[in-house]
């Protein structure tokens, strides 16, 4: 089954917009297994449109077309579409309602443009838009299919997952069994690493599919499964999820798209604990992180950004000696800060870091990359130290992640091996 | 004059990875005034990659093809251009020279497959990329303009700004005359006040191109001029430029791609100020924007995250009373954190920023949105209500981004007048 997609918009040729929709849309099509093959980008000239439709339906089972169905008069998709199969376009009396009800909200009026949103393709299956006023419309012709959906991510993104995802699985049941994909979420170990440990993997996944995809803040593992049937999909997921962390299950934070400081966030408030952080070297990143989640102030307690001595020894009561025979950048200062802005804030836990960024500040024994995190809380007081690379701002990511993930194995009580 | 772009590479299909070189090459060709009328992003497979070849250099003038240029198997963009044109794969002895370097560099061996890095077609001319071994080609034929690039975008994008733009103005000239860009960066005003103190757009730009970019952190306004030579595109684009200074020049923060925190950090700098940050509803955003510049330990002096009244009042000495009466988020308490943060360090400036980001934590007479930032040095103490949105991260990012402008603003005294 070839799939291809079409964005249409000026703003996407001219850079204006990164085009995030056909990748979002290839990845989740690629993990029904539908194969994308070709992805294009065009401005809002009907004449364009249309070749690139008749094109794509020729060379594609599955069309997938975002874009141009707003309500000014540079929107032509809408038009192009009814044109294309040859139809005409009617109103939809939900999705007027639809559009009516979004106005009364706002308390604004309902202009004729508005209106116009409700037109669609006569042959179209409509797919109504819960956050915005442009449907979006699933037409099937020659056992093929031309789905169409609005430009603007955020009402996209919620329409493929809530539609035409598990309608295309629906649709091709019969060909392809039941398919599930599920993202756990790793950190702490490389990708090469991460591989090792899982040992053979055709004897782990037994037919089932597993993707690594790295980035700054660890590896997201894509387990993809075909059943028999639904059941049968949905157990041998948890058999081979088990397997997964029996094997590399200290490094799996979450899974799906959760952030690290959400699943830590959590724990935290289930414990009833309360965190304060000083950072030298990630300059507030790590507090700003915490404090990203809605409701953090439950556990979230106090921040300091110390980045220079002076403020190490004023404000987290680091000791002047210990800091001219280590240096700032060492295991024993980095212990000292997490002890200092426990003590200093009257938190449970005292989180700390120290290290180098880059592109200056190395020394001979000590390179750009280096970075030390220290944690404490009543009983324990520790640092570890870790090496992390050139770029500045991903080492500043890198070290907020590792900090944070200190954390949550703190709290979990999950020890360090490598 | 049409231009097609071409991205090859299964991961940016499957979504693995987002096309950013298709939007940064359409920017850069539509700042020449080269029309981008397609982009088109498909795999690593040579019939495909063929036929889109076929298809890009009967439909347009300029084609630019990325990706395809590594050293594994799966990268054939090389050989399929070398088919595509007819010609053979020869060595380019400088770019093996380029490949040898950059390995002795690394004290790595160089193997036959790096140095088939350094075969090209042989119509071609050679782009050397400065930052990785594979080069690019020009090639021209039939009037026609084919450019292919590495896929890496940091290489990418040194080799179109340096090489590829300049040629195309310079093969260009004849028709279009001398071309200059500029992008002048500004915040604190949204998009249609500024077109409004603008005043007659025509009159101003006389002929000239002028566009509005916005995004949470300002509006960057991109001026494009069209020269009879390069002298008078230069002198046009200074005219312009001044008069747009003129009208609303105190927004302007630079121009370019240039960080409002690095802007404000050279003003410090030069200034021999140090800056301390207190942040609540920021939570260290400030502080870890301020930090991401290097060198930025110079006048960045301390950050403290205050998220709760206790930390207020022990931290920063704000008084109790007041935050009783008032509340935390009050122009009075963002005044007295800045006061506060500026005392306990010790540094010339204090900044302090409280608000409400949302999606909880509005009260009746304070929405999600509110926000107080205030700015403190020896001799002046004052504070500014800010409303922002409903969305919590565009407001963190909104709220740091107003607070380092207010330091902008302060230091070069440039007042609030909306």
């Amino acid at each position: 089954m070839k799939a291809q997609i079409i964005t249409i918009g000026d703003e996407i040729l001219i850079g204006q917009t990164v085009n995030t929709n056909s990748a979002f849309i290839g990845e989740r099509l690629t993990e029904i297994q539908l194969d994308v093959a070709k992805s294009v980008t065009i401005g809002d000239t009907a004449a364009i449109i249309l070749h690139e439709f008749a094109e794509a339906f020729k060379n594609s089972s599955i069309v997938i077309v975002t874009g141009g169905l707003g309500p000014t008069h540079d929107d032509v998709t809408r038009k192009c579409i009814a044109d294309f199969f040859e139809t005409e376009l009617v109103f939809d009396e939900k999705v007027l309602a639809d559009v009516h009800e979004i106005f009364k909200k706002k308390g604004r009026e309902v202009t004729k443009t508005n209106e116009d949103q409700a037109l669609v393709p006569k042959i179209a299956e409509v797919i109504r838009n819960k956050r915005g006023t442009a449907p979006g419309t699933w037409i099937e012709k020659d056992g093929k299919i031309f789905i169409s959906l609005p430009g603007v991510p955020y009402e996209m993104k919620l329409m493929m997952d809530e539609f035409v995802i598990p309608k295309l699985k629906e649709r091709y049941k019969t060909i392809e069994g039941r398919i599930l994909t599920k993202n756990l979420l790793t950190t702490g170990i490389p990708e090469s690493y991460l591989y090792e440990k899982l040992g053979d993997l055709d004897e782990l996944l037994n037919g089932a599919k597993l993707a690594f995809l790295p980035n700054q803040f660890g590896v997201k593992m894509r387990i993809t499964v075909i059943g028999e049937s639904e059941e049968d999909a949905k157990d041998t997921m948890v058999e081979i999820e088990q397997k997964i962390r029996s094997l590399i299950g200290r490094y799996i934070y979450g899974y799906g798209e959760i952030l690290i400081e959400e699943v830590t966030g959590r724990l935290l408030k289930e414990r009833g604990l309360k965190i304060a952080v000083a950072e030298s070297c990630t300059g507030g990143l790590i507090s700003s992180r915490f404090t990203d989640i809605s409701g953090s102030s439950e556990y979230f307690d106090q921040g300091m950004v110390t980045y220079n001595n002076v403020a190490k020894v004023e404000s987290l009561k680091v000791n002047e000696d210990s800091l001219e025979k280590f240096g700032a950048v060492s295991i024993e200062i980095a212990r000292q800060m997490a002890e200092g802005v426990k003590a200093v804030s009257g938190s449970d836990i005292g989180l700390a870091v120290t290290g180098i960024m880059g592109p200056t500040g190395a020394t001979e024994d000590k390179p750009v990359g280096l970075v030390y995190i220290g944690i404490c809380d009543d009983k324990v007081c520790t640092a570890k130290e870790f090496m992390f690379g050139d770029d500045r701002l991903l080492n500043k990511d890198r070290t907020a992640q590792a900090a944070i993930d200190m954390v949550r194995r703190h709290l979990l009580g999950i020890p360090y091996d490598e």
